[in-house]
């Protein structure tokens, strides 16, 4: 099947959780916004279809937003997930745990509003930054290095995990590299994932757009002292 | 199958959502945490088991946590989701958005941290409320009053989006007199939601827990001016 993804052309995002499924199969997919010949249409499904908020995907008639929901729905057809109800269901409880996981990390940088400027929050971001780093950064990496990194399969969840480890690097670098000692079974699993083929040509190519100051992930150092 | 819900016994919190579609569907379920013979259990289950948070389920052998993918699992076999994997997948997908409303909803009170006490991030917490009040609750209601009101059929939507006008009711009275104004689909549905004698009787019954100032609706007035 031939796949659309609809996602801000900008940044990595969350849609970049679906990039790297669609990638890492080696998947027929258009990347709407960033289709020179497209512009315009991302903004006009957004708002002739009913969807809250990108990423979302076409995928023959059904239109489906919420990134975990699309990553459940991709993984089987993608072979990045398991066949069984049970099976699925757990991966997709692990990855919605990684979704709380994103949502929080933006919020270290927009703990007031998404509407208002980094510098219009700056002293609350420094704040919700510190206890994130102390006590919200340490327990999704433990939770998901006691739970997931000793599998040797790789879902759609690894990827993710993946991205998450790229985000927080470039995002935290100081707390990261005081916290990975204690996971090391993820940085196994990040190592693992970077190495798969076709996920590290789409890595080194350009449709891996870089980090920036303007995504989920951003390098503020006063938010990482 | 008789079903296990695993949830903190003192709030409604996300829990309820799970309660009222347990409910609804005159289904049978052990409230674990509000036993008083199966006290420990919550705390014990949540240490063994490889799960992040509260509320999960036990349904036979599957364990399964996230407020929104437990009710994707229950909603076909509670009769409150429709049986075609589509359907069930834009279902989940508005209760995915719920969910991300429910957390904006919490952090009006704590926007720098769970652990920290609501009077230690007070000011943060009366910026980031009335940010909350004037962007983003118009946004969601006015998304359900056009997407899910003017639905006839009653799922786990329905109900959960009676428990969100329920709450917001409860927190913030004050915009909710004015904001419903605008939504009176959604009031109506809600009005709709109640009647249903399952979950009328529910209502009425000491198992509903009222509402209070440790859940995720909590009432300050000024977070509401």
């Amino acid at each position: 099947m031939k796949y659309e993804l609809f996602y801000w052309p900008e940044i990595q995002g969350r849609g970049e959780f679906v990039r790297l499924a669609l990638e890492d199969a080696g998947s027929s997919y258009l990347d709407v916004a960033r289709e020179s010949t497209q512009q315009g249409r991302l903004l006009q499904e957004l708002s002739t279809e009913h969807v809250f908020a990108p990423p979302f995907l076409r995928a023959g008639k059904l239109l489906l937003a919420q990134t975990a929901n699309i990553l459940h729905f991709l993984g089987p057809q993608l072979g990045l997930a398991p066949a069984s109800d049970g099976a699925r269901a757990k991966l997709h409880q692990e990855q919605l745990t990684i979704m709380d996981w994103v949502a929080e990390v933006h919020d270290t940088h927009h703990p007031i509003a998404s509407s208002l400027y980094y510098e219009d929050q700056l002293p609350e971001a420094k704040r919700r930054a510190a206890l994130f780093r102390k006590e919200r950064l340490p327990k999704f990496l433990s939770y998901f290095e006691a739970g997931v990194a000793p599998r040797r399969r790789v879902t759609y969840v690894e990827l993710s995990l993946f991205q998450m480890l790229e985000g927080l690097r470039y995002a935290f670098p100081r707390a990261m590299r005081r916290l990975e000692r204690r996971c090391p079974g993820l940085v196994a699993l990040h190592d693992r994932v970077r190495e798969r083929p076709r996920l590290a040509a789409y890595l080194a190519s350009e449709r891996r757009l870089p980090f920036n100051q303007a995504g989920i992930f951003r390098h503020y150092p006063e938010l990482d002292r």
